[in-house]
């Protein structure tokens, strides 16, 4: 961990997304997700369960009025609340004063009004923030005279507030009014939620804390941790970093807090180390493995990373690393997806990683993401951005459906939709994507994340801006006090070019290229007004013991050019771009680094070719042993049936066989499909089978009669769009 | 259906197993399970659960003596019991007069009585028959006066027998207890038992039926069915049948009479059928395809096929030839196991055989050989016979450890204890067998059934015995009332010769042997005390679009003889077997039927070559594609972590290889085991992992390196007996 290594990302306001692609996403959930979930907050939406958010907010703003008129005559609640979630006896007519829903029901504004946030830096809407900030008023009405702000216990009774956090996600909503907050104030100027925020945060940091006399929790879902965090870089108040700091050294230790609360926990695992399920088990530097609810963990782990950062913390960094590395060696799916089991929404042991009843849930990969771009911020290495680049364009899109009107909180890499609906091993996965659920983490998460997208895509420091993704923008930053400006335009994620034009305003500037883990021979050249230079340096990745070893080197293309200009003894030195002097650029740890004065009239163009890729998992993968999958950049594949007919798993393909990319359109999604040869083993006759064959289910082995077929594969995050039908990522060879 | 193939099991007074592999197994059970098990019965094994059995038989005849004492002072106890199963608060000093179990623990002692029975047959024992007597009087001291007998309502309140006949198991219990006292009563000729089961059943025989004022009721678990009409076959009385017939021909019918006890139910399931998990949701003709609780279902199917057979009822056997089709050609285990989920330890959907997570519980087995039993009693066609077969000797077996001491309730095809501990989703799969069980349905069973092997492998009817197992015996069987005597020795399973001695005493006598499905080129010849005649008759198993046809056809062996006698126009006629006339024998549904006057001097020699068969599953089988299972006559095998290594998924098989029949020992017990080439997927190098490669979970993929190994395949049922470790039938070609 080097201090001169770290990274922010850039404030939104300073970057317009241009991109094509992305833009279309952000529109879809400016257009149709942002309104979709104000009605559902606000119990509109037909058919779908209302979700009482706005409701209890608005109940406990009357609450506080009562208790403002009535004075020392007012009655405070006392607990009654009768579960995990409680929903009106009628539920055409809630009572007024009551709250209904999940115990985080909350949380659904405080997300809904990060996205707002962000849409607003994006595409102002004047109408949208009226309605935002009759919101806020709503939410704010509902403040406590102390700063105490969770209408849970405002409307069921504040004797038993922050009486168990190991459950009922008082902490959680917190993190989440506080992340809401920010965003809106980055976004807008306005301060009203952030100051609410702020006597929330304040209130709690009275609470908790290593000072005697204070509470000695932790939250059950973690999420204040990076939130707090979030606030202190944002109105510089120590305080926050400091209860965050003691969230995270807290948690874990013994005896457990969360003993405290739950006495039946220790009879049932008398000797155990128990909480893993919330990373409790053990204290967070300890953890060498990713356990328990994913969302839990990558919420975790992107707050450690953040007080590693700001307290340059070399312990909980090595921590953060050993659980990255655990996770994305041991526990990641291919489409970016963690959590291999529903039980607990959790991580599995090892290299489990089951297809067809994974969980993989749409706010773990998200929350993946956070902690890929926390990496990305204290060690700029490109397979952090891997990650979250396999992460963002897979498992989080796949989330929503191409219409932005229905959602998948689960996305598994196989499905059959008889089992889905017959085995109730599998109910949790579902072969169409839902509308919106009464538990509604994944809707607001995938709008707050698709809307900020360029936070993950860029980050800087003083003289550098990292470009993590490839997403199209118009960037302005900071260098000397000066302003410069970076506008990229993309072809990603179905065409590896990528061109860039900046003006640095007379200073240097750097800027910082990932090159992504599955380019091999990429090339740069910098061109002026006057036409392309004709040569390029080209990468190759090499697979070593150590694995990828990206090398740039210079190679003549189209028309040749005697102009080779080949260092051959250290790996930077090796490389020359055209147009760029030898210090001007370099390669390290998966970044290519061009410092120069950008002049205006000049354009790099980077060029990271999509192959397509076959994969195969370490063999300690039990589920996938024999089978591949495909990719193309950074967009993972899958078969459906209604390119392939039913029953995918008669389906092998010739992993040596020569692919075609094919543009083609997927439910209204322009993309690019691959075509690869294969065969598909026939089925016995059903007919002889009637007839009253002897054979039953079991026959003398003999080789499989097949018929050679095309398998055409779509991208991951387009299925489903077609109604219900079966799945496969990973298929035989 | 033809009445005049129906035929019955044998009194096992008639029959004296003599085979090594059975008698060795029914040891077992006569040392080891049945002492065992009434220690259970009676709280005393150290370190168990205890089972209140006898403590509840001894509770209700106290209560019924304070009864008769008291007159008409007596209290009844009211209905206060507090759930499925009840526990005292101090296991040490239960209270005297309280119920304590499972609602069905009587059945417990049921299922032991009847093992008892059985093992009497065999290996008279006069202490153990005194101990039997003992207990005996205990459970029919607790009987009422009405003839009502069942501790858990007798205890915890009368009021509410038959209230909730869907899942207190109350007619369940009546069933074992009708199964246990015909036992006893047929092994030891005593009728104290089988007199209080006659009162029980004469007192549910007024209470249920189709007459007016009666209730129309079923059981919810079934197998009173089958023991009503094996009351009826003892006593003769047709009300015994009849109840039966009703409760079959109930079940099922609208409106159901579970929503009268269920109504809850109703509003979970407004339209849809119910209770198929109890096989209630259709009227048992309409059933086509065997759904819901697995063991419950053959249960059910067994008694629907005695009920076909004593009423001649040719839709009802249409049902049980329908069900039976279904579940062995699209829900049978290569290892005789059936029921592919534990959700409601169910059978799953069609050819959804998962290996990992599959059910296939014990208790499944002996049901699908009880099932298979019946219908052979029907019909004496092979295909019945094998299914058996394959259950008895694979999953059933499977179930109890080598040395009788710890059973399998679930027996997986595929293993790996990480899973078991880690993955909930596997929780219910033990990577090692378990002592007693508090829900004790599987040991008792196995005792049963293995203590009774013979009654499945032989039938005999009017002048036929049918030899559906090669379990070498000594039988008695009458013939126009003169008593043959047959003497089978067998080298089952590990050697498919059979040697049958016969004397019929001038009648002529049919005997009718099984020629397995698995059986290529059988041969047979018969041979007087001079010496074999060098000639044999073979089979061969050709498949045919209607599947295997089976003809014998002489040819010579060993030494060349000039005697071939081929009739080559009808199947049947187109057999010989030297030393027999051409009338003597003929070929039908998988028998070899050879009637004659059996004369001492004379052996009949059978052989059934045991090959090394390789299978494939029918490819509808998602889990099975691409993978291969090897079998050796009744025997199906597995790889075992102790004898492969682990990481069995790593392995490959070469089916086109040779395969090498070794005599080994596992555990203790001799067998012979099956040595295969193939090969080992070489893992990558744990080092370069560790070193930080970049290469995380997924690599390009490439021809898996792998090494040549032999893979040594063991006995499915002998698997788990040298430790925890990895398991697989299934072994990728």
């Amino acid at each position: 961990m080097e201090k001169q290594n770290f990274s922010f990302p850039l404030s939104l306001r300073d970057v317009q997304v241009t991109d094509t692609f992305w833009k279309k996403e952000m529109e879809l959930v400016r257009t149709e997700v942002i309104p979709y979930q104000w009605s559902a907050l606000n119990d509109q939406v037909e058919g779908a369960a209302p979700s009482y958010c706005m409701h209890n907010f608005r109940a406990a703003g009357k609450l506080n009025q009562e208790k403002r008129e009535q004075g020392s005559n007012f009655v405070e609640p006392v607990y009654t609340f009768r579960g995990f979630e409680t929903l009106p006896d009628d539920p055409q007519h809630p009572e007024e004063n009551r709250f209904y829903g999940f115990v985080f029901q909350d949380s659904d504004f405080y997300k809904w009004i990060e996205a707002v946030g962000y849409s607003l830096t994006q595409h102002p809407d004047p109408q949208l923030e009226a309605i935002a900030d009759g919101a806020i008023d709503l939410v704010c009405a509902a403040q406590q005279e102390d700063g105490y702000l969770d209408t849970y216990y405002i409307l069921n009774g504040k004797d038993r507030i922050f009486t168990n956090l190991r459950d009922n996600h008082e902490l959680y909503c917190l993190g989440h009014l506080l992340e809401g907050a920010v965003a809106y104030y980055q976004a807008t100027g306005k301060d009203k939620l952030l100051n609410a925020a702020r006597r929330y945060a304040d209130y709690v940091a009275d609470y908790f804390g290593p000072e005697e006399g204070k509470c000695k929790g932790y939250p059950g879902h973690e999420i204040a941790e990076m939130a707090l965090v979030r606030l202190y870089e944002t109105t510089g108040d120590s305080k926050y970093l400091n209860l965050a700091k003691y969230f995270v050294d807290e948690r874990g230790s013994r005896p457990y807090y969360f003993d405290k609360e739950h006495p039946e926990e220790v009879k049932k695992h008398p000797n155990g180390p128990r909480y893993a399920y919330n990373q409790a088990h053990v204290p967070v530097r300890e953890q060498d493995e990713a356990v328990g609810h994913a969302v839990r963990a990558v919420y975790l782990y992107s707050g450690m990373a953040d007080i590693a950062r700001l307290t340059e913390d070399e312990t909980l960094f090595a921590a953060c690393q050993t659980l990255w590395d655990n996770m994305t060696r041991k526990k990641l799916y291919i489409t970016g997806g963690i959590g291999g089991t529903h039980e607990g929404e959790a991580f599995s042991f090892n290299y489990d990683l089951p297809n067809d009843t994974a969980y993989a849930e749409t706010c773990a990969s998200i929350g993946l993401v956070f902690f890929a771009r926390r990496m990305l911020e204290i060690c700029p290495d490109s397979r952090y951005a891997d990650v979250m680049e396999q992460a963002l364009y897979n498992t989080v899109l796949s989330g929503m459906a191409l219409d932005g009107k229905s959602f998948f909180y689960v996305n598994p890499l196989e499905v059959l939709p008889e089992a889905c609906h017959k085995d109730s091993r599998k109910f949790h996965v579902k072969p169409v994507r839902q509308k919106w659920f009464g538990c509604a983490c994944c809707p607001p998460n995938l709008a707050r994340t698709i809307s900020s997208v360029s936070s993950y895509a860029f980050t800087e420091k003083e003289d550098t801006l990292f470009v993590h993704l490839y997403v199209g923008s118009d960037l302005k930053k900071t260098v000397n006090g000066k302003e410069a400006a970076v506008h990229i335009t993309s072809g990603f994620p179905w065409d590896g070019t990528v061109q860039v034009r900046a003006e640095s305003a007379d200073e240097p500037l750097t800027i910082a290229f990932r090159v992504p883990g599955w380019a091999e021979g990429c090339t740069a050249e910098l061109t002026s007004g006057h036409g392309t230079t004709g040569y390029s340096a080209e990468t190759t990745s090499e697979q070593s013991g150590k694995g990828y070893r990206v090398e740039l080197t210079s190679k003549p293309v189209a028309s040749s050019d005697p102009h080779c200009d080949i260092c051959p003894d250290a790996t930077s030195s090796r490389l020359s771009i055209l147009g760029l002097a030898p210090g001007e650029f370099e390669l390290r740890d998966g970044y290519l680094y061009i410092t120069r004065i950008w002049k205006s009239g000049e354009t790099l163009t980077l060029h990271f070719p999509m192959e397509v890729q076959i994969w195969q998992a370490d063999p300690r993968v039990r589920e996938d042993i024999g089978k591949v999958a495909v990719t193309r950049g950074p967009i993972t594949y899958c078969l459906e049936e209604a390119d392939n007919g039913a029953n995918l798993h008669l389906l092998t393909l010739s992993p040596e066989a020569a692919a075609t990319v094919e543009e083609a359109v997927v439910a209204g999604e322009p993309v690019r499909t691959i075509l690869l040869p294969g065969f598909r083993e026939v089925l016995p006759d059903a007919d002889a089978e009637e007839a009253g064959s002897r054979l039953g289910l079991y026959r003398p082995a003999s080789r499989p009669e097949k018929t050679p077929v095309t398998l055409r594969f779509i991208p991951y995050y387009t299925w489903a769009n077609r109604g219900e039908n079966e799945m496969a990522v990973w298929v035989r060879v």
